[in-house]
């Protein structure tokens, strides 16, 4: 039976999603929840539903392109960042791909899936998981693709801006893609120093994933693009699946959560007032806290307590990372949230360290 | 530059989207609209869509199940009946696939992204472009995939249930997987005596195509599914693309739709009597008609005469189907609209004969 990996999952224990007061921190959604203008967007546009939604997604991507500052022929839009990056691997067919691990599994399925092997450039718990300057080794002739994640999912580390600029220098010396996942820098506050956005133009094998998804919290809504300036690729993408992978309904909530610059700024506020909070109160339980910069935090526990189960008692979820290449059994993610839900997150946590956790010290 | 091949392109002139009164006869949709029940629920689901949906689908599944009296692990939902058809390409990743000509176009874009070969077995305009035993000789052992649609597209051609079965048969003697696409099958009035949903229990080489999109008018919202016996390939299917290519408003709107069954009643209702009127009305004046069993009808101009440039000087859209493998300039597809659009329609059709046409006759 195929296994679902993921965060996020509310629906295999159907009373999860019945429940109100659940408090899903195992997917790593904007908190503030979806922006009004982009909630009565979707509703606007169920009436244009009638019609097929416009394959090249052009009213999107001309907003897009305002908003970046980057040409339209630059972006492709598609059913979340995941439709994207399969489409990406089934118009590269790498035969060999070099992923991060720990990382985001499904850069992994994605590659496997278009006939690729997958080598690893395992990243270390001693230097809090940092890409170190040794992944240049790591990509050989016989690398057909590199795939990036930055800021990194799960450990929230971002990359080194000249190190990521020697492996871009570096795939386009051996003529290798170098995708680039930037789903979460959104979240980031200082991003401009990160992102390789200002490097598409002069770099054709530079490709950026970017999603609406978690920084407009509309994960149910499916949309996601990529960014290249090499227009052939972009071309390839549109060839190799069907045409009308993003609805109406998202090109709709795209077109408006664009508008949400307020919205935007007070995301990156609260997550870096709320991520400082939860670093210190998860410290004081006794747990290890990798500071990542995104919307979530990466936590070991120095015990064997079973965190996800106990916590779901409470009717709270963490994602179990022990699932993630390079992790093992003791890796938990948790999302960053308003300080409500974070405060009764660290309370039942103390409690539970409190009055249960003693039980299963060896 | 990549191209689109399909109808329902009110996009690339911005003028069409903007003008209310245009008629879009070159998309095959139900012409009584989205059910009001269906517009509520997407609208309902909007706040849902803070969370990633459901990546098996379960209620819908549930209700599919339901409503088709066929279990649920016989279901697989996607991003729309295309999304579905590539999915299932990329799965059983066939090396040779024999598709109808004229057919839908996907089915050859899907088998070639694949890496498939396709042979076309033509369909002949003398016998109306019907499925002939001959088909039988087309299928060899060097097939690998079996593609046919029922009714077809564009012709609306059904084909014979004993023939149908005689190629399943067929199929399964040389262990190929036959993929029927039924998703205009919704529209026919005496569907039980031609679909094969019957067939899948005992069947596992079946794989059948549904489709929401096209009777209950919701291309815009993306939500289609297949059925198979094959729990192996339904195994496939999940592993071998993104796990949340069906979003929460498509899962919603599904789940809302299939409780409209006097909707449904009404449009058999309603496209019989019409597609006879415009079949009348078609032949009056002048052209052939290919009567079909679908809510469209393909037709033949018998002079060099601009249908489409003609017709859309009059805000309406017709189906060029010169670019369908098999068919030629002069060729049409045209959708079955309420009574108020077909006159209107074939009010324009009669002044241009009357006052126009002749200056196109050599």
């Amino acid at each position: 039976m195929y296994e679902y990996v993921h965060g996020g999952d509310i629906y295999s224990d159907p009373s999860l999603k019945r429940d109100k007061d659940m408090l899903d921190y195992s997917a790593n959604i904007n908190p503030l929840g979806i922006p009004a203008g982009v909630r009565s967007a979707i509703k606007a546009a169920v009436a244009d539903s009638v019609n097929y939604p416009d394959p090249f997604c052009r009213e999107l991507r001309a907003k897009i392109s305002q908003f970046l500052s980057l040409p339209p022929e630059m972006i492709y839009c598609g059913n979340g960042a995941a439709d994207v990056l399969f489409r990406i691997m089934t118009a590269l067919q790498p035969k060999r791909t070099l992923v991060l691990a720990p990382t985001f599994a499904d850069y992994e399925k994605a590659a496997l899936t278009a006939g690729s092997k997958i080598d690893y450039f395992t990243l270390n718990e001693k230097n809090d998981f940092a890409v170190t300057p040794e992944i240049l080794k790591a990509i050989t002739k016989r690398t057909q693709m590199v795939v990036l994640c930055n800021p990194n999912n799960p450990t929230g580390k971002l990359m080194d801006k000249e190190l990521l600029l020697t492996v871009l220098r570096h795939c386009e010396e051996l003529q290798i893609p170098l995708l680039v996942d930037e789903c979460f820098m959104d979240f980031v506050q200082d991003r401009e120093s990160f992102s390789l956005l200002d490097q598409l133009a002069g770099h054709p094998g530079l490709i950026i994933l970017k999603a609406f998804t978690k920084i407009f919290a509309i994960p149910g809504v499916r949309l996601g693009f990529c960014l290249t300036s090499d227009a052939s690729l972009i071309d390839k993408l549109y060839a190799c699946g069907q045409d009308w992978n993003v609805s109406a309904l998202a090109q709709a909530a795209g077109i408006a959560a664009l508008d949400e610059r307020d919205y935007l700024a007070e995301t990156r506020e609260l997550i870096a007032v709320e991520k400082a909070y939860l670093i210190t109160q998860l410290r004081l339980i006794g747990l290890k806290v990798f500071e990542g910069a995104a919307n979530y935090l990466l936590i070991k526990t120095l015990h064997n307590y079973p965190w996800p189960d106990k916590l779901k008692k409470h009717r709270i979820l963490i994602r179990d990372c022990s699932n993630y290449r390079g992790l093992s059994a003791g890796y938990y993610r948790i999302a960053v949230k308003t300080r409500r839900d974070n405060r009764k997150l660290i309370r039942i946590m103390k409690e539970l360290v409190k009055h249960d956790l003693f039980n299963y010290i060896n």
